[in-house]
């Protein structure tokens, strides 16, 4: 590939800058500009229907400043923004943003579009890179300077005969190839021009136009113009990054370290080419470091939803927070220790979440647990433990999750992922449903207790044996004990030793099912079996579970005959 | 949402950090993970067909160094791998990696993969951090550590059966929420058991298992890490990031800059969850500032195709380089600006790519020119002419371009996105094929040259009126005036002022046909029109133009009657 093709623009590097030994505090202004640099790059661009929905849907989420369109350059944006208006679409702590050009015309045009409206952002730009005044606009500094004061004039005189409040917002756009010291006096020219204070602040907008070079550049820049400003308190410093190099999020994290106020992105980072930085994974970025992110973006299906309807796009599956796949821990390893950590933060109850390979919980987007583990060949026991414990409610023994994860995985070598459902089919019909050659048909349970204190329980079981019916009787100190001695009280069936006993309930409440699991070991064997009962009475769970563990050593270990 | 449930793990912060001054100066090692880490996170993860094909993609694409699996914890994995070797797949030049959890009966597994190897890099680790060792492992620092130096050892034992070179790689895994001394002193006790030295180099992988800070600080932990081992020359430092928090492709730039030798990454980003970082990005962002990438992907969409059928997942439409829409400038001033670069870089010939809104030119990846540019009711003239330019070779007039945008733009408000080829056939119905109220039927040019250097033109030119057939002859000083003067001899037809006229060949070579464009404007009106004429015959083809302006000044001037 021919490098020697390239070359990076080189800008300033600060030696002195602070902005690494920061970190970020709370959260910046926000400002969706899905409605116009997100609009704008869609293959179907939203009609009036769907830009009405893009909005209430960002209202909903907590943005307080919202940039509808460009009015001057397309009927449908400015109609869009008249509706808004007089349909009292508009509420009172929301502010719209309208971008225009700095040219005459756009901006008068503008203005018609506004009418109304109480309170505005008017947002002008004029390119100001080396690139662009060289090969696109062909004038000198001097000249590209004069077109953004010739714009803020015009803003300013309009702004006058104005009902309500215009705020201005001016951006040098292509800023990541401009000189900043140049881009400085331009954006001074510009403040000067509007006469800005620190009652009367002025939007500065530092657009990442296309991303060129590696996220510390930016933040050196965006730094080097916070403190070279006149009047620092006049700015409202924006950004406003794009993704080209796949650095947007980064870029803009850096840039709040170095200073800036605002953020102009847009919902899942929709947008001209690479798109514009993506808003809910900076929001949620600051959320999981225990910040207010100031949106409220809990609901991320419907979110997702809304969003995917109105652009036709969709949110790929492994976007951050939202993707469909970013729940989903495959490797056995992870799995497990997913597992360990929810146990973990469940045991400690002090509600901060420390969970391995899940940087938020789940819940806490309303997404559902269920698909946190998908199961495939790689997938380990605690995946299938997780899958079990969690959708279904079986907390199996360990060794049993290691029985188990064989069968699961020999599956889905062949299959490749395995469902929930299947997991759960499978898991029946390996320890719960066996009937064959035993099978469970009645018992009763006596509580002997003598006066003085001593008791002992007495088991009647009455299972099929090969078709036969049979009914057997042991006694022991507790159920279970009783249930073992009964079964080996008649040469027809396998001595056992119980190896390991567990139950509980599988629902909440009083009426609910109990699971039980039994590992029984043929006397004169190695290996063992698990069977597992499930029944509203839980000695006849145990018991169920006893039977299928029997079965299970019949087919396995002992075979027929 | 409730943002108290987070706190961020704090870790090491570097006051006398390095690397945000320094730049990337060239390519690391690249380790594509894609059939392990990749590979595991596939819901339908590769078969041995489809792993054999992306085996061999990766080592066309120039990659030296691939995971090729987790073999001791997966038949097909220990499968692929016998395979690889048995039927000779893996070229001298590069180097197959296995992964293997640092436990003995994984590593004994790993070693009986390997046989018949060359040369293999065993690739071990533990999880080190706070978390992990609390709730996963219940383990001390001290019996991690163990973990860590136990699997070195019977690595380096069971290396010494091995017919040639084992390189060793250890990651301490989950490095991220690992305090930095504590992974210094494991790494360490590795490196003194393995013997490493500047002649027997360990990889010590430092993974952002879970993205978990803004990419600085992963900077911060590497440049500590590069400070601190004891010897640096007997370690290659890699990176493994993921990309929980959208910033894998920042965080591993700012490694690099930190110091680290290596990164390990999957095409296109895939991996567990939100996926580990996306090398192709990672290559192409130092291909466009003139550094080789050590990479070959100039066939993106081969890639693309291959990647997209082997692991059934989708390179979304916003992937930097990648994706379908990178390359599309929807916005008027954009594509005005590329359109203008454009021309400029071809004008300059000096073989610099600079092009606004374009930071790689799109042939450089083998991706067309054409879809560059979509047209949308967005899209400005700088568009419209554009796709004519570069897709049909029409280099329209300027006030022909905005005349022709608001026509395109009039559609593209009803229906959306305008095909390349709806604007084709709209610039013909509006412009060329225009045949009433007049027709061209004929014409002969005649050269009168007098002896004393003098000359004339004389042009007939038969055409249809309203349907009735007429001649005109008209003279002038070169052939355009002279069928000028020919349409403005008599009073049946519009007198009219030619204001603008160009023509140019439509394609290479003396047989292609030539385009003319012919601007009127009727005496004693204030608009114009245009018209384009195209023929083998540059006269025929300004006469055409003529004529269809004439028509479109019928049509939309003077009107019938």
């Amino acid at each position: 590939m021919n490098y020697k093709k390239y070359k990076k623009f080189e800008t300033i590097k600060l030696t002195d800058r602070t902005w690494p030994d920061r970190e970020i505090e709370q959260a910046p202004v926000w400002c969706s500009v899905d409605l116009r640099d997100g609009n704008q790059a869609l293959i179907t661009p939203m009609d009036i229907d769907e830009k009405v929905e893009m909005f209430q849907l960002l209202v909903h989420l907590g943005f307080k400043e919202i940039e509808v369109g460009f009015p001057s350059s397309s009927q449908i944006e400015y109609d869009f923004l008249r509706l808004l208006i007089e349909k009292d679409l508009i509420p009172d702590d929301v502010t719209v943003q309208v971008l225009t050009q700095a040219r005459e015309h756009l901006i008068k045009r503008t203005f018609e579009s506004l009418k109304g409206l109480k309170r505005a952002i008017v947002h002008i730009y004029n390119s100001t890179s080396v690139l662009q005044r060289d090969v696109v606009f062909h004038k000198s500094k001097e000249e590209i300077k004069q077109i953004a004061i010739d714009g803020t004039k015009l803003v300013k005189e309009l702004s006058q005969e104005f009902d309500e409040e215009v705020i201005l917002e001016y951006s040098p756009e292509s800023f990541t190839g401009t000189e900043v010291d140049y881009a400085m006096e331009v954006c001074e020219a510009v403040l000067d021009t509007w006469e800005a204070s620190p009652e009367r602040k002025v939007i500065i907008n530092l657009p990442s136009t296309v991303e060129m070079d590696t996220p510390n550049v930016y933040a050196d820049q965006i730094e080097w113009m916070c403190r070279h400003f006149k009047d620092r308190d006049r700015v409202i410093v924006s950004v406003h990054p794009h993704n080209d190099r796949g650095c947007g999020v980064a870029t803009t994290e850096l840039a709040l370290l170095a200073g800036a106020d605002r953020v102009e992105g847009t919902l899942f980072g929709n947008g001209e080419r690479t798109g514009n930085v993506d808003i809910i994974t900076l929001a949620l970025n600051m959320f999981t470091h225990g910040i207010d992110p100031k949106l409220e973006l809990g609901q991320m299906n419907q979110i997702k939803n809304i969003y995917e309807k109105c652009t036709k796009m969709e949110v790929p599956p492994r976007q951050p927070y939202a993707g469909e796949l970013v729940f989903t821990a495959f490797s056995g390893s992870h799995q497990d220790a997913i597992n360990k950590g929810m146990y973990a933060y469940h045991q400690r109850g002090e509600g901060i979440w420390e969970v391995p390979y899940l940087p938020i919980d789940p819940a806490d987007l309303n997404r559902q647990y269920e698909p946190i583990v998908r199961i495939n060949s790689q997938s380990g026991k605690g995946g299938v433990a997780f899958v079990m414990d969690t959708v279904f409610g079986y907390h199996l023994p360990k060794a049993l999750q290691a029985d188990f994860a064989k069968a699961i995985q020999n599956i889905s070598e062949i299959e490749g992922e395995v469902s929930p459902e299947r997991i759960y089919d499978t898991f029946k019909k390996e320890y719960i449903d066996l009937e064959y050659p035993y099978k469970f048909i009645k018992q009763r349970l006596i509580d002997i207790s003598e006066e003085d204190g001593e008791h002992e329980r007495r088991a009647e079981v009455t299972i099929e044996d090969h078709g036969e019916v049979k009914t057997l009787v042991g006694y022991g100190n507790g159920p279970i004990d009783a249930v073992k001695n009964a079964f080996n009280s008649t040469e027809d069936f396998l001595y056992t030793d119980l190896i390991d006993y567990s139950e509980h309930a599988l629902t909440a409440g009083s009426n609910s099912k109990a699971a039980a699991y039994v590992q029984l070991r043929p006397q004169g064997e190695e290996k063992c079996e698990y069977g597992v009962g499930v029944h509203l009475n839980i000695t006849t769970a145990t018991i169920k579970a006893m039977i299928s563990a029997m079965n299970r050593i019949y087919k396995n270990i002992k075979k027929e005959g």
